[in-house]
């Protein structure tokens, strides 16, 4: 969201109406994050043009390609691109993540989604998005195909005997052979296995698929969470899930999003934050919970809250835990459609939190402290002053309490994660003589 | 081609055999072809992974992923890369050389091919590759959801207008609605209209459909050709086809490939030549040319010349035009197995020209002033190397003979080949009230 998380930040003064294609802007605020010492940045991102380009800056440079470009100019940031496994094809998008980790010196994560919705959908032949179910399907053998595929090449197979001729060890590439339910693929891969073996595996899902898809295969997951109660047991639950897949619990890291809102004191936190609901559109922000999460508010009066009779998750094929989380938050507070709106307008269902630097560090301890999160996705609800704010402000707060650190100890995304390198499992398969 | 065009480059002293993962290299070449006031680098590109990995370095970072890198680190020089339109989907793809050209601000080129051979077929669900005719018709039709996708926003789209909350012109967003054979994509593109509208359309095949493909299509043709003669052929029929189709012969650019090897006297450069023709594995080779090119020699001896009895071109569903040169070669020159190997060594099928930097200006002049070609594909049998000596040494000699400039004119690839920047096909179209 290149000019903030909030859907009015473009209409700030500060904010530049073609940073969504101005590669310089990117790297400036890539750049900005790696003086924090933040793990990553992340950009979401789905192969449709979703909403009305009318109403805010849309359409926006390929996550791979601008990350390529981030990556030549830092050196120790990691650098997470969202890719669907719906839309795309497992070598192609195995080979690019390869590559970006190679380009960055082992710095990739690949935010793996199904993506929701038939905008997306329609560009790619289909009439529909397949059934939620069915996408996770795919996702997860997506996955395995991937990890195949950077298996498919030993770590030590170069061997560049100049004088024999021999430039690599053939016995140390090996195709794969998948044969699966949705792709076939013989490979070996066309690059060698990468710095970091795989690009770090992200996963955002938070439904029941989600949840499992995440237990199994994500290293790290981004969740939208309202409350301390609902993101601690989000954290424990997920955590739980995968203990009981033999997988260690600390290798899943959990990563809510907060929207921050930082002011110099708590009344100016809220004017900015007034600001910005002040901005919001809200025929244009209905039409977007109709379309993007399915909520049936169309035809709904601004002032009313939601109707009793909603349908429920189960019904939902696009982002089903959103929609709950949507929808727990207008009852719980009793929100009218115009209050949810402004509500949403932040963070679409991620905790917005508008306060000083020091309240914004509490919110943090008090969340990781508390067992809700093993780290969080920063997302400013306005750029680049909300980056730079937590940046200079945030920060050195947490620094001081012990909570974060203050130089990089490590140079990929794993070591910033405190991940290990996944060791080769085609490697250790016996070779036939 | 990292270590350089002749495929046994890699196993000489100053050749890194980790070049093809280093991306810190191939802004180097770039820079330094930069510095020769070059219109652009270009990368040959498979999804696969070509012959035996033990004989050369193979498998090479995506070149999309590359030309990025390249494109941040540089000003002028112009980037093409090469994709499949058999194995890619046209709305990612588009959204990637726009975004390249985003980058780049108006440098990007894509290399269009149909990617020959069942490897890659292999790759993406299918046991053999479509057939050749099938395959071109499935890229033209890839090229017109691309170029429709280009044209579905309007140059003047972003309005910015903070005050009434308007980004962009809504009006001049548009769907394509393309429902074709091959594929049916709804549009929008998910990136605004490029600096360049399109990136350069560039095309390598020289079979009748490649030749039909390109005279419709590409806006630069990269071609093997031999002799003076059949390049001047080439050339000439090429403008006719797409003078027929009603298009400005000059809006093609036709560039045949060169690999020259330079040397400070004619015997230098032939002792080079011999010096990588021996470091030739004449066994891989004959794999190679059985399996990428189709030619029936695996049991053939290393010093027989080629049967008589060969299958004619129309029989070959892989590179035809090149099978055919390979063929017309050995004849015309009656070669042996042996021979033909060597001298496909350094370009396979492209002209390899060893001499001084005054001969090889002479040789490139010579097929220029002939007719023969718009401008060259300088194909170095080594790297860095032979483009350090290429770029000091005879672009000097063709700049003062006024055949090539000495200073860049323009910033982007269609400036540096004088290509027009594309109209935008749909907003020609009247929209609806």
């Amino acid at each position: 969201m290149p000019a903030g998380h909030h859907e009015a930040a473009w209409r700030l003064p500060e904010s530049d109406p073609y940073a969504h294609v101005d590669i310089d802007y990117f790297v400036r605020l890539a750049q900005l994050a790696e003086r924090g010492k933040l793990d990553s940045i992340f950009f979401a991102d789905a192969p449709a043009l979703f909403g009305d380009p009318g109403r805010r800056p849309s359409g926006t440079l390929e996550p791979t390609v601008v990350l390529t470009a981030v990556a030549v100019q830092t050196s120790r940031i990691g650098l997470i691109a969202t890719a669907s496994t719906s839309y795309n094809e497992p070598y192609n998008l195995a080979r690019r993540f390869a590559s970006v980790d190679w380009v960055s010196n082992g710095r990739a994560g690949w935010n793996i989604v199904t993506t929701a919705g038939d905008d997306a959908a329609r560009n790619f032949g289909l009439d529909a998005a397949p059934e939620h179910h069915r996408r996770y399907a795919k996702a997860a053998e997506f996955v395995e195909v991937s990890t195949k595929l950077w298996d498919s090449w030993q770590d030590d197979s170069i061997v560049a005997d100049k004088e024999l001729g021999i430039h690599t060890d053939s016995s140390k590439v090996r195709p794969i052979g998948h044969d699966g339910e949705f792709f076939r693929v013989a490979g070996a891969l066309n690059v060698p296995r990468s710095p970091q073996g795989y690009p770090v595996l992200v996963q955002a899902g938070s439904s029941e698929d989600g949840k499992n898809f995440a237990a199994q295969y994500a290293e790290a997951v981004f969740t939208a969470q309202q409350t301390l109660v609902d993101a601690r047991e989000f954290y424990t639950d997920l955590k739980r899930r995968a203990a009981e897949l033999g997988r260690d619990p600390d290798a899943i890291k959990i990563l809510p999003g907060i929207v921050p809102i930082i002011g110099d004191t708590p009344e100016h936190a809220r004017e900015l934050e007034d600001r910005l609901e002040q901005l919001i559109s809200p025929e244009y922000a209905v039409g977007q919970l109709a379309r993007v999460f399915g909520l049936p508010v169309a035809d709904l009066d601004l002032d009313s809250e939601l109707p009793d009779d909603l349908p429920g998750e189960d019904s939902i094929e696009g982002a089903k835990s959103r929609y709950t989380l949507i929808v727990n938050l207008a009852r719980r507070e009793h929100l009218t459609l115009r209050q949810l709106i402004a509500r949403l307008g932040g963070g679409r269902g991620h905790r917005t939190f508008a306060g000083t630097a020091v309240e914004v560090a509490d919110a943090i301890e008090e969340w990781f402290t508390g067992g809700a999160a093993d780290g969080f996705n920063i997302m400013p609800a306005v750029l680049p002053s909300g980056l730079e704010r937590f940046v200079t402000e945030v920060v050195p707060i947490l620094q001081q309490r012990n909570l974060f650190r203050t130089e990089y100890t490590a140079t990929t995304l794993r070591g910033h994660y405190g991940l290990d390198r996944p060791a080769n499992r085609l490697a250790q398969v016996a070779v036939p003589a």
